[in-house]
């Protein structure tokens, strides 16, 4: 079923002026910030087995999913490009994780110095499946950064260990995941290994997922609760994407690799209902997913609050996972287009600029009032480190795979999903990309040696005009699913120019978002905007007025962003109280001021502030207006 | 420094439109209703005393609570209008309650029954004196009512050993109450028994509220949880309205008592500061306070999202309870202009008009969207009853005493708080008003006996345009702290006629009440406007745009309604998304529309509907309009 791969990290740079400055710091700043709390807080250090009861930090169940997150990022730093201090650092790490593994296969650093009783005895809230998941999916990227085995190996014993675990033979459990994570992680040990036996293991978690009689139910979960583990019904009826939106999107990640590898059609209709309930109703314009803190939880259709938005990073970077998967089975760019507004938008807004803070959850709009509770300072700041530090470590893995999504590949073809500067080279191709996308849309695609494949690019769905030669001319011809050929026989010298109108828009929500009525974002090419109040005097950022015609937007440069970003201005209004009172019958007078937007990913990178995406905007002219 | 009181119930009765039908279905509805589920719940049962650990309906904590403002309900009923029948219920009622005190004077069914070892050893959490204080004010009332005294004396023995419990005596606890009440209930039993030593008490139980060393946290309390109980610092020190909103709604009213009985008035400008900060940053334009779920607690200055709000029914009643004694003791109308805005519409919003089911919350905005959670179902709809229900019980207090607060009296005068139609009889003091407020303003006055005494009345805040005449000529000056004076020496069938102007009015909200920017509220007199679903096709009321001239509505009525409701009608337009997509480039389109409007206060009686208050708006010609 599935018709695309993406190539490995290896195989591609990165030199645009958006991604590339951050994947670099991840292994400049990220990994060594990470690494240094993952020991201080006792987390690597819990794999030494030493720890005792009465220890000071005591090892949590999901302790062990950081550490390997945080391995895999480093091996996939590795495949971007040689190190040799980070690759010994990363196989002591890798040495000490295996030396805890349990002569049965079982490595579990919570469970085994903690409450070895439970092992398996409560998959819904312990977080084994999970950690084992997590486990593998570093093992795999060790393999291929390093080409050693022993990770490997260690990650096919606990597999195998699981697989006698859990299934439908006698005596096994029916259990699966609390947190979905192994699904994945067994598709890629699938691939790494050959052996269909983890893929079978996989397609076993995902089929038995809500079966009745309930397992989570009989480990004492109540009915009502199910959803939240998206385990209240077999997931090939589920019909709406909810519950804790990280679950969701692993699950659907991995119920997309189980049906592209056993070409599982009925499966695959369910990935596309999901993804279409998810990406259609449900997911913030950030492409975002996860509506309420409660729970960490997407919301029902349209429910898209702005400052009470949860949007946990790890969830935006699971719908980049699911969406890529989607991709790859269909060719389709509209999932392209999903995937890359999240890359974008929501998944670099939870970084900072450093590379040393993040989000955990991920709001569009922040004020003195959207502070949820009064012990709680002004505004979202963004942290170095959580209890459950998810979102740092998933920034450490995700940012070094950030090329492998620019493209998909097959043995025929190569597709250019998203043009950012770069290269793609592999046995026989070679295809650089240059430009200043996402800022720019003047993208050159050159072919510094010839090849025997065909060549296509995606329009993105975002662009309404663009323009395509080849070596100086014209190439006509219409996008089928959002990509266009640009034919095969590459020569060396060979000139693909792609010309993206890049023009700011404005965008509206669906009626039913009301926190959106009235309201509107600006967006220009891939990339969200939003208004500071570093830039926009006054915090009271409601009180503003944007333009709806997109054309009184100018390009401008703000102070203390990086160099070559583009912010966006424009005369607007502000709305004036003429009263300090509550309420009153006098309607707030108007004054022109310039507003100014900077993209989105980079907010609260120059101080706390103020900070709103969706605009109350003005057409035409104003009246009432103070001068 | 009191300079005004209230009348007695008994002296006033109501005939108007608005509140009168509501009032009398206190007797027949929600009284008789509330009974029965205090009987079948176990909260009268428990005072008989024979419930047993491991019996059903363990005896709640707040429990006895419930009963007291039953019983005090049921009294004001007896002091509005005799009634044999319910006389006898009360007095068995009384009865059963007195047999539960303790040789000692204690009296506490949960306490007694479930938890005796837990006696005064848990005031931050245990509601003792709460449940004591509505106690006392169910015997006042008791024995205004009938005259009887086994109630009063058995409660006068109560607060006497609460006496040597409490105090700064050598073996007394320096505690105070963790939800206040009984700091107005004991001075309400000073005033009826005419021993100040409940005063001094009440006294005590508010200066040593948030003194060092804290006594909260003495019990476990953490010290940054104690603003809830407004127990953070000294009350004279509190600037600020915060906290868990009904325990200030009480605080705040006992403390005005506090410095109105002894002339406080340190105390008394605690009170301005606290009630201006309060009504003036903090109250819902429904006169709701209280922002939050989470501790059911006052928000931040401007800090009133709408579709979330709590607003408790009990918290809008105890702000009634603290505006009402600002206005006696300052004479000023600031205080009845906040009064009778939370009397006409948060507190009646808070109760059926059938009288039989209440709101706990109470929203200004309701769609499919604001609903918190998917395990709930579409809007709030009121309940007959919650496990915590305070809410019902406190309408079964306020509606018989609602009379009380249309007049205030001295020994040399009367005034008219609110004209509403009715009677104030007292020796020598007769005076009957007619006409349809709140839905018109013309009011007339007539004195049915000659008496001399100044008459004077309120001009609402909210009336821009009035006239005033006295047996037919044109009363001139000036209103002095928003009462204007009519002469005193009244002769039999004079009369006095206001005529207040009764039109629509637009009001706006601050500018840092972020959720109301670019919206309005429609209010006439002193009713606040909603816009329901019922009357306005569609359930997405955030597209409706309401005319922003008060001029364009006009006064209809709508079915399903009390015959003489006023509903507001406009020409209106409603935005109309031209695609189904979550998001995209195309306004929405404009089609003409009526809008149609209702009390606030009357929303949810005509099944479950989408609400608002906070209305999107134009003014003038639009554009691009559907025809």
């Amino acid at each position: 079923m599935k018709r695309w791969s993406f190539p490995s990290v290896s195989g591609v740079c990165i030199r645009d002026p958006y991604f590339a400055p951050r994947i670099r710091r991840n292994r400049t700043a990220t990994i060594p910030a990470v690494l240094a709390l993952l020991e201080s807080s006792g987390r690597i250090r819990a794999f030494d087995m030493n720890w005792k009861p009465g220890d000071p930090d005591e090892p949590h169940c999901f302790w062990d999913s950081d550490v390997a997150k945080t391995v895999e990022g480093m091996a996939l730093e590795l495949q971007n490009s040689p190190d040799p201090e980070l690759e010994k650092t990363l196989n002591d790490l890798v040495r000490r994780i295996i030396s805890a593994q349990q002569p049965d296969g079982y490595l579990n650093t919570h469970i085994t110095l903690v409450d070895p009783e439970s092992r398996w005895k409560n998959l819904a809230q312990k977080h084994e499946l999970y950690c084992a998941g997590h486990l593998m999916e570093a093992a795999v990227e060790h393999f291929y950064a390093t080409g050693r085995r022993d990770f490997l190996d260690a990650m096919c014993r606990y597999a195998d260990y699981i697989a006698s675990v859990f299934g439908h033979g006698e005596g096994q459990l029916r259990g699966y995941p609390g947190h979905q994570e192994i699904e994945l992680a067994l598709c890629k040990l699938a691939e790494a290994t050959g052996q269909e036996k983890y893929l079978h293991l996989a397609k076993y978690f995902i089929d038995e997922r809500g079966q009745a009689p309930n397992y989570f139910v009989s480990e004492g979960v109540a009915p009502e609760k199910l959803f939240i583990q998206q385990a209240h019904k077999p997931v090939r009826e589920q019909r709406e994407a909810e519950g804790h939106a990280v679950r969701a999107g692993y699950m659907y990640a991995g119920m997309a690799d189980v049906a592209a590898a056993t070409g599982d059609t009925e499966l695959f209709a369910a990935c596309e209902r999901l993804f279409e309930n998810l990406a259609g109703r449900r997911m913030y314009i950030s492409g975002g997913i996860g509506s309420h803190c409660a729970q960490e939880r997407i919301g029902l259709d349209y429910q898209l609050p702005n400052d009470t938005a949860y949007a946990e990073s790890c969830a935006t970077i699971s719908l980049v996972f699911f969406a890529a998967r989607m991709l790859n089975i269909t060719g389709n760019a509209r999932y392209a287009d999903v995937m890359e507004q999240a890359m974008y938008n929501g998944v670099f807004a939870g970084i900072s600029l450093d590379g040393k803070a993040f989000f955990y959850q991920n709001v569009l709009e922040a004020n003195e009032q959207s502070v949820p509770s009064p012990e709680l300072h002004f505004a979202p700041v963004r942290q170095t480190w959580f209890s459950c530090s998810c979102c740092p470590t998933s920034f450490s893995r995700f940012l070094p795979q950030i090329g492998r999504y620019l493209w998909s590949v097959s043995a025929e073809a190569v597709r250019l999903n998203i043009p950012a500067a770069g290269e793609y080279r592999a046995p026989g191709r070679y295809i650089r990309v240059s430009g200043k996308y996402p800022y720019e849309g003047a993208i050159s695609i050159e072919f510094p040696e010839g090849g025997d494949f065909e060549f296509a690019l995606r329009i993105p769905g975002w662009c309404r005009r663009w323009s395509l030669r080849k070596n100086g001319k014209k190439l006509s011809g219409k996008p089928v699913k959002g990509y266009i050929s640009c034919g095969r026989n590459w020569r060396c010298g060979d000139v693909v120019e792609l010309d993206l109108e890049m023009v700011p828009r404005i965008v509206y929500a669906h009626e039913k978002v009301h926190e959106n009525a009235g309201r509107a974002v600006l967006m220009r090419g891939p990339l969200l905007y939003a208004f500071e109040s570093t830039d926009n005097a006054g915090d009271c950022l409601s009180s503003l007025l944007i333009p709806e015609d997109p054309a009184a937007y100018r390009v401008a440069r703000v102070r203390g962003l990086p160099a070559g970003t583009v912010a966006l201005k424009a005369a607007g209004f502000r709305e004036v109280r003429r009263s300090e009172a509550l309420y009153g019958t006098t309607p707030p007078a108007l004054r022109k001021c310039t507003v100014t937007a900077i993209p989105y990913a980079m907010w609260e990178n120059r101080g706390p502030c103020s900070m709103q995406v969706w605009m109350r905007k003005f057409a035409g002219e104003r009246h009432d207006v103070i001068k």
